[in-house]
């Protein structure tokens, strides 16, 4: 169903009506991408916050140490070997097997993640492009072995967290960063260079306990073909590559996908979705029970403690 | 079974025994490579020559005019519109419909592309590798559309044609004329650049009629994870891209894979095997018969006659 009398809305009416029962439809995007104004004390060069208001994305690379980038590499290994002792709800594992693929709420069960959600290098560049103060909506650590890396397809983040988690508008960025070497051939990020200008509100209703099925393959939610061919034709699209250690910034509602990897590297990345704290859930805009706390983080929300300093130093 | 006794091999032992029942095994390549002297005579520069001889492929550009590559994609737009009238022996299908997928001995469905076959630019860089006259072993269209274009995964085809068609030696090339613009991002041909100086003997016996679902997942005569990782760590993946008109030209033993394709660029390209007039296949080496013809041509094969000139003008 398409709730549009839950009490969120009262008060705070729909900004992106979507999961439409009668057609897709694309509309303008109502809110800033770049929600500071641009000086020298800002985090980011001017350049990368131009480029990342009209592409909706920034890749930076080199911001850590290979020092750092090695314990964080070690760290993901050592949770992964350790599964058993994850609870259940937070692991998402290998079918048939007990290999671990993505760990969920990755800040909770490991300091040295929880230092790096909280990092300088990604938080404050994430308070700086939300204009806000900064909480982790949810964060996670992925892991997809080669030769069986399976894809995922386009869509906006922004419209699942806004149907599902009442996410009320487009301020949040997620951030990941690569434990592993992303080339063009081992299943990268891909996005399309501003799309997160346009809202596309999606056909179909949001099935119940949708994020059962959607993690593994998203039915509900996602643009037509006809629409991504026009946008892709329009903008192109691109690839987020770099060696372990690049951060990708990309805005919440910037349409991204993943080809499957049949090549032998592997994948993995530390996954951290930042939302200002102006920005919190209320109850969903078109599902009929918000999401569980693994996958959107609800209820109190302080601003997170941005740390500077070598990751190695704890 | 791993058929050691039949009538070809009294005469002509096999000299890549593979298909073995107890374990994979790799050893040294038996052939040369590059067949031919260079001279300034020759149909590729000596760089190009050095090239494929080191890399075990060669990607060629600008080959063709912006009119003949037009015609080519319109030519194949018909044959795939033109389907029911394509026998269907030769045809694969999209399951569910009748889009076409595959246009197998494309050669004997239309004129045109039997002329591109025979084309100088590619059937003379063909003779000149092969140091011989050449004939096409297999011909066919391949289209694989945007959004849902399925991976294929490594292999050697000299393994197959050896093994199944009974081709004897290491003295085949392939060429694939992309009929669409093909990136790192839609899918393309990656290849192990030096993998076909060595030959890896594949475990495991050959089912009956092995060819109706090796075309979909090969399971028999693929090499093992260990070895496409370790050549993979040694030489890395390279992806054959290019504009539409680009022709790649990689040899029979040279191991290959393509990544599923999620983009909205669907990719095509017109493939011809050519194999040397002295090169014919006899009995499978490890099957007990030889696949249909559609696949690999047997009998009568005549030296192609090379054609120069404007594809335009038939």
């Amino acid at each position: 169903m398409n709730v549009t009398t839950g009490p969120a809305q009262f008060t705070d009416p729909d900004a992106y009506p979507t999961r439409l029962p009668d057609a897709e439809r694309m509309t303008a995007r109502r809110d800033p991408v770049l929600w500071s104004d641009w000086t020298d004390k800002a985090p980011v060069s001017r350049e990368e916050a131009e480029f990342y208001a009209e592409k909706g994305y920034l890749v930076r690379r080199d911001l850590f140490t290979p020092e750092e980038v090695r314990l964080l590499i070690d760290t993901s290994a050592k949770l992964r070997a350790n599964g058993q002792q994850i609870r259940s709800e937070d692991l998402v594992t290998e079918p048939g097997s007990d290999a671990v693929r993505t760990v969920f709420r990755l800040d909770e069960h490991d300091a040295l993640f929880a230092r790096l959600a909280a990092d300088s290098r990604v938080a404050d560049v994430a308070r700086f492009l939300l204009g806000d103060e900064v909480y982790l909506h949810q964060s996670r650590l992925n892991y997809k072995p080669g030769f069986t890396g399976k894809e995922f397809y386009w869509h906006s983040d922004f419209e699942t967290w806004h149907a599902e988690d009442g996410m009320p508008r487009m301020r949040a960025v997620s951030a990941s960063v690569l434990l592993t070497d992303n080339s063009a051939l081992n299943g990268p990020l891909m996005l399309i260079p501003g799309s997160h200008g346009r809202f596309i509100a999606c056909q179909g209703e949001t099935p119940e306990a949708n994020h059962e099925s959607s993690l593994k393959k998203q039915e509900v939610g996602v643009p037509s073909q006809a629409v991504l061919e026009q946008l892709a034709a329009e903008a192109g699209i691109d690839a987020a590559t770099g060696p372990a250690g690049t951060v990708i910034f990309f805005e919440c509602n910037t349409l991204h996908a993943s080809n499957g990897n049949v090549t032998p590297f592997p994948r993995s990345n530390a996954f951290f979705v930042y939302n200002a704290v102006s920005n919190q859930p209320k109850a969903p805009f078109a599902a009929s029970a918000p999401r569980p706390a693994f996958l959107a983080h609800r209820g109190e929300a302080s601003p997170l403690r941005v740390v500077s300093g070598d990751l190695c130093r704890g």
